[in-house]
């Protein structure tokens, strides 16, 4: 395999910051295009993966999986995108294209598990994949999306990870404009789902656990903040919402929320990967035919639907553009939530 | 209100046992319908309610909700029912129907409270319900069913509760031709998941701790067994079904089963009222967007729907036949699980 170098932001060790390295890129295969990254979202996975919270990083580690850019070359069977054209690329690279799962357009879900955009496995280096901190990315065409022309190219890239992950959620329960829908915690998955169920028409609560973010919530579309902590606005919200999206990454007690679902509600989990504790309790699902479900990112067919709505809907995140230097300190800021609401990379800032 | 005195089995306190008494049936309205009680199943909730398992027990506690019979008066405005007719009685006798929920045949979600066939507040007497264990019960026509004629009559009571609380989830959540669906647990509601699953095309599994019940699973209709302590089992099953019915009445780990889920499949909790203890992971779930639910009985144009399709299908439950004065031991048979599946009691014994 012929490879060439680039500029890349990354960590040689789980405790060591991330700093300028450079990284090898395949020679583009006939079905890769290669794209030069213009903006790189920060999102919660790439500093856990960077400080190996989950275990088995491998490094170097690269991170980056929300990732818009310009088209450099293609290679020669590439049929949708051309050098000039805008690009974007999420958590996924690759899968296997062929189980149930990659044939249903669920690649997210690809049963002989999919390549992440770092940190994954790279079926032509044999090695780990190298995420969008970098100057370029090659990615075989299917993982490639396009991304609409209307928009702030920097404030799309946390589309490609923060906003498929609340999308996914809303299209595969059906979400539109008789739906009410619940989102709990504001932050660079919960600022999304907001504005995206508005999007799609429907009735918009955020739960919140303090008053503070009720203005911020009203701005990004919210109908209605109910503050988690107050007993009488949840003992109102009892039986309402057909959705909830749970974007909270940490443990936290889901069964007040699952009170608030009408029947045949579903609060779907997004952020946090655990055991739930307390115990979640078993008869307001069975007296009201309530689901507790989990969803992870979104497949690409998914993807590029969330990004043409969002094209059509001038929707984007809200975003604090740093540049690639600024990132141990954006992570730093990230722990303490003080983001409004994704960091995003200007990746002019590593030439 | 007027009113006339029924033989009847029922109990004055938790701690004693069921005994002949006599309860007042109100003279039928223009819309109910009086049915003389041939068969009546036994259910669990009738032990634990005769035994304020779960608290809020109205004493004397008449129980039974699986009845079938025949009507013998019918009010003046009744148009579904006439005397002579086949019927039959679930776990409701009444709802608020005007809830969102009854618009949509949801009774069992009566967001006003429906009225249980036993132990529910009696909206006529202002006093408390009571049930099958009787001669004759009065029960509005919306909440009268009507009864195939070519079953075995004590073979179609259980359908009433056992064989709706497993239909209702089956039909919820599309079982078909395709679907791949398991179940946990082989007792009264197990034995009806299986026949149902069946008869609607399924591919079945049953799920046991042992192989003593390997046989009759299969002689019910079920395909495959697997045993739950079999650890090689359990791995060779990851990912298989679209829908797993957990009949199971106390706690239990569901994690095993949950793995056991393809993606977008549900595991639909139907006996365990309590906490789910050991703590349920969410990675299984959001790695592979599966659900945990939960169901209870079914509406009123769904429980008709079951006993038309078992009477398609010929369809009815595995039962022993006891006499009334025989209920205190089986109650004791049914907590060692010593019934193949569910006691019916015939009513004649009662004159």
């Amino acid at each position: 395999m012929d490879t060439y170098s680039v500029k890349a932001f990354g960590t040689e060790a789980a405790d060591a910051d991330l700093k300028q390295m450079n990284i090898d890129r395949r020679e583009p295969t006939p079905t890769d295009v290669e794209i030069e990254i213009l903006y790189c979202g920060v999102c919660h996975s790439d500093l856990h993966t960077a400080r190996n919270d989950w275990g088995g990083s491998k490094y170097p580690v690269v991170p980056g999986h929300e990732i818009v850019g310009r088209v450099t070359r293609v290679g020669s069977a590439v049929t949708k995108f051309k050098t000039g054209d805008l690009a974007a690329v999420g958590c996924l690279v690759d899968s296997c294209r062929t189980c149930e799962s990659c044939r249903q357009d669920l690649e997210q879900y690809c049963l002989n598990g999919f390549t992440g955009t770092y940190n994954g496995k790279d079926k032509h280096s044999g090695k780990h994949t190298f995420g969008g901190y970098s100057e370029k990315v090659v990615v075989a065409e299917h993982f490639v999306l396009k991304v609409p022309g209307n928009l702030d190219l920097a404030a799309v890239a946390p589309l490609l990870c923060a906003g498929i992950t609340t999308w996914s959620p809303l299209r595969h329960w059906n979400v539109g404009k008789d739906s009410k829908v619940a989102v709990i915690g504001l932050g660079g998955l919960g600022h999304m789902a907001i504005k995206l169920a508005k999007g799609l028409g429907a009735a918009v609560t955020l739960f919140s656990r303090t008053p503070g973010k009720t203005q911020d919530a009203k701005e990004l579309g919210a109908d209605e903040v109910i503050i988690s902590t107050n007993e009488a606005q949840m003992k109102a919200a009892k039986g309402k919402f057909d959705l909830i999206i749970d974007t909270v990454p940490y443990v936290h007690d889901i069964n007040p929320y699952v009170g608030t679902l009408n029947i045949n509600g579903t609060i779907v989990l997004v952020g946090y990967l655990g055991p739930l504790d307390p115990m979640l309790q078993t008869v307001p699902m069975i007296m009201g035919r309530r689901s507790v479900a989990g969803s992870v990112i979104g497949g690409i067919a998914e993807t590029q639907e969330l990004l043409d709505f969002c094209g059509e809907h001038n929707i984007v995140s809200e975003i604090e553009l740093i540049n690639m230097q600024e990132i141990n300190t954006a992570y730093e800021r990230m722990l303490k939530s003080d983001v409004r609401y994704r960091f995003v990379i200007d990746m002019a800032s590593l030439k």
